[in-house]
């Protein structure tokens, strides 16, 4: 057995409380070197009497480890724990400090001393059903051209850095049908504050709308609606920086050093300038137009805080996207969640990190990070094929080890964004390849999130091209890949075992783009067998049951003597569910 | 290489903030495996022009792994990061998805995306030089006999759960010379609030002292001559639980659910009884005598921040340790902290807690904790003599490994306390051992703390045994180990590399006592060798320098072809500063 790859931790994603009464235990060994593992768990104050020992399973698996988890329910909120690994002719003891023949002491144990509710991660439970629409305000549609900012382009001309098309809220009041028919019932807009930019990421006014888009009435009347039609709607924050124009970076642009606002950012030198395209201040990259905020400045939170709060409590938001969040500190998150969640704990809290987000998602700070690492491996295997079935199923392995399983359940599943090439366009132009990473996104844990225009077979390079003009005349629609969206979300909408039910990969081979994985829950078992090539490939897996319907055209299966196998033609793939 | 053994990840003790500009990366290796170790660092927003490696060393190592650090001073205060590791025939590169030959992309490396300040942890600067002393007040002194509880018992005779001897306040106000002479430079009190017991845990009221401990005017009196003489004062916050008599809990024993004060406390079933053992309400272990509070219930909350705040801010305490730290959410930690740094930002936060406590220990909760895994280490060796020294110096690199540098720095190092056997008896009166085990604990990283009584080879077994009355019969007094902790702390005091320097060990066997560490700084090196055993042992380790001075008897020493050779008798150590 290979101890130096025994790997556990309480707290993070390794011991944690999944909900008031249960704990989840995790552990990892080496990749197929342990054959058992059990926890030994019990009360420290009635040790050998509580003591049990609990089986663990793996529930994930990457190239290098397997990782084990099991649930436990102790009467009185606290366990102390140890490991007992098992193969066919070892057993070793796992404690805090070390590893051994015999059962440990009990005070040498790990520890996780008592389940206060608090400490307990809640994300909203409405999040686990949703499927996201991101909308790029200038870009989905101009309902009010009498808003339009000077020099506006007529729809759908080339997008550049810094050209307008007028897009408005009116614009998505006036598509909430489109919404509504493609199934989603949730909307991510990014930012529609007043700023100079397309992309509003430059806040002038926290506070304010920006004008091209529109006015306070009409955002009322776009979420009233939204709200109506059971779609829920997410800001976007933009707290790391402001934008130059923002009146106090503005103050201090003029007063330098004498201004009353010269704490409210990073100034490492006055007056402020760009030397050697170096800012004397921090910002956001080294963009002169876009100053870091000091939110350790106890002005600087409380206008911020207050920001959160208002739009949360005037306009009854459902969620807050935070940009560049990981640049800002962990006690203004903290302060912030607070905040937000006194007015409504139901508000989702999403923060923008690209990289691996644990110290944010322990349930003090985010409730969720947008799933870049998932947005990877969906695009190495099924998009761009640099990948094969193993690797992508090893990719989404560690992921799962890596988060509580609440995280996950909630965690922000995109296959590209407006900082991002769209996927359609990654795969060449392949359209199969985009059905298949949708299919997945659709059959997974999480929040499946679309970007505006990818129903309809829009294309773009990375930003700014990602950023076209919604084509809204039909003729350029594909409404083959709208009619696609909509029966993936429905199926997903219908069936709670493909949102929140066990998932499991069940066939990945190297080398191989055949893949199968399980999705179950107590009503239902489904299996999705895809194949991520344009050669031919045949996959089979053993099943208990004999009777299965093909959830995309609703013919039924017989399998014969337990074994399923499926000849899949290039790129294709399908979505079985058990008949009992 | 043994990739399965690698580990990192960013925060925690892999990747933090050490101070406002300084980035500590550390790595972990299979002991022995990996020759060199470089971390690959730059600002993402410029990646290839400020990108460098730089050099990585063992800075722990313990019986599995070998770790690794280096410091990073990024001049924008973020870096993305990863690993190249090297050995003989192989050089692995590590990202934060895989291991592989080619030095990965920018964008899938670990991340520290901005030193935030309020994001670094910064205990107090005093704690690196402060010698501790614990008092358990009721056995310390009895300077008032006019406030002794009723049936005190003369001092001296056996101390049991619940009798009394009268240890007050003005006792220790009178004893304070001792401690001058003793050297140590700052107390902590077991609880002095009003409680029922002789230990105080079960605090009947948080606002007052007990009234057989003294008035708040002999407090302030006790606090001022402290600080007068350069004593740091401590308190003891049990906000775990109350007393049985806390008046909020009066009140749900006499009204039941009709109490106002039914949300104080964690109450599983009324009316409040104790079934077969096992309270209806959460205590500590499964003692009725002391309720759980509800730290979450903001009435709660408010009253014991408080307290937390009164004592600060109206008696000038320095320091509050917390009983059963680890029980209480995190979220009250977070708010204590606040509470009470925003007060004074030197008082020091020390968690009782007995296991691995990463999660109290990120700059937000807790300043440090009491180290009983030190504790253990150094009884398991020194005291007790059941491991070698290689295994004591694996447990001490494991506690190395296990933490930012800046909690080392402010661990509390303790040999025993009111909760454990004192540690003369664990050596079974062996004097010899207790000293090694003292000069260990005077010559290593953070802060030592002596139980009141040790330095004059007071016994006890685990409690009620180890809170005896202390001796202040000259007669009963072991006065050549007073003399002996003296000279210790007296060097401690005297050399910063004794309290800050750099530790390393320089000899440490399989099956063999001999012992060899250094501490150095920019001023000076110190080698100390010891032979915690009963028979001769020699060792020997290669230095630079020539020429050393013995500290404890001034005599010096020539070394002769740069190989430094001790003699050791049973049991006996030197400590040698290199003489420029």
């Amino acid at each position: 057995m290979l101890i130096e790859a025994v790997y556990h931790r309480p707290k993070l994603n390794w011991g944690y409380p999944y909900d008031r009464e249960t704990i989840h235990l995790r552990l990892r060994t080496k990749k197929q070197d342990v054959k058992e593992v059990w926890a030994l768990a019990g009360d420290k104050y009635m040790w050998e009497k509580s003591k049990e020992r609990v089986q663990m399973h793996v529930f994930a698996t990457d190239d290098l480890f397997d990782y084990w988890e099991c649930e436990v329910v102790p009467p009185f909120r606290r366990i102390k724990y140890g490991f007992l690994l098992k193969n066919d002719d070892e057993e070793i003891w796992m404690d805090e400090d070390k590893f051994g023949k015999e059962e440990p002491k009990m005070d040498r144990l790990f520890d996780i001393p008592f389940i206060n509710p608090v400490d307990v991660f809640t994300p909203p439970a409405w999040v686990k059903d949703a499927v996201f629409y991101q909308i790029f305000p200038e870009r989905f549609a101009n309902g009010d051209p009498s808003i339009n900012p000077k020099d506006t382009l007529p729809w759908g001309e080339k997008p550049e850095w810094f050209n307008f098309f007028g897009g408005d809220l009116q614009g998505i009041i006036d598509h909430l049908d489109h919404l509504t028919d493609l199934g989603i019932n949730a909307i991510y807009m990014t930012p529609i504050f007043k700023a100079t930019t397309n992309h509003k990421y430059d806040t002038e006014d926290y506070m304010e709308l920006d004008p091209h888009f529109g006015d306070k009435e009409t955002l009322k009347k776009l979420i009233t609606t939204c709200h109506d039609k059971g779609i829920r709607v997410m800001f976007d924050a933009v707290f790391n920086h402001s934008g130059k124009t923002f009146a106090p970076f503005v103050d201090v642009q003029e007063k330098g050093e004498k201004s009353k606002y010269k704490d409210w950012f990073h100034v490492r030198k006055f007056p402020l300038a760009v030397e050697d395209g170096i800012p004397t201040y921090d910002t956001f990259d080294f963009e002169p137009l876009m100053p870091k905020l000091n939110t350790e400045n106890p002005e600087v939170k409380e206008y911020l805080l207050n920001v959160a709060k208002y739009w949360v409590e005037e306009f009854g938001i459902d969620g807050w996207r935070l940009d560049v969040a990981d640049e800002v500190d962990h006690h203004f998150w903290r302060e912030f969640r607070q905040a937000v969640k006194s007015i409504n704990p139901d508000v989702y809290i999403l923060g923008e990190i690209w990289h691996e987000s644990s110290p944010w998602l322990q349930g003090d700070q985010f409730d969720a990070v947008m799933n870049y690492p998932f947005k990877n491996a969906v695009t190495d295997f099924f998009v761009e094929d640099t990948t094969d079935a193993l690797t992508f199923a090893h990719a989404i392995g560690t992921q799962m080890s890596r988060y509580p399983r609440q995280v996950t359940e909630v965690s922000f599943n995109l296959l590209d964004s407006h900082d991002t090439a769209r996927a359609l366009t990654l795969a060449k132009g392949n359209k199969d390849r985009l059905k298949l990473a949708v299919t997945f996104q659709m059959t997974y844990s999480g929040t499946p999130c679309i970007y505006y225009g990818d129903e309809f077979g829009m294309e773009g390079e990375n930003d700014p091209d990602c950023r076209r003009c919604m084509v809204w005349d039909e003729k350029d629609q594909d409404l083959e890949l709208f009619a696609f969206y909509q029966q993936l979300i429905s199926l997903r909408k219908q069936y709670p075992a493909l949102r929140q039910g066990t998932f499991k990969f069940l066939h990945a081979k190297e080398g191989n783009n055949g893949l199968i994985y399980e999705r179950s829950d107590d009503e239902d078992t489904f299996v999705i067998a895809m194949n991520s090539s344009s050669e031919p490939v045949t996959v089979s897996i053993d099943v208990e049951t004999s009777k299965w319907e093909n959830m995309l055209d609703q013919t039924t299966l017989q399998v014969e003597n337990g074994r399923l196998e499926e000849k899949l033609p290039a790129f294709a793939f399908v979505i079985l569910r058990a008949v009992q």
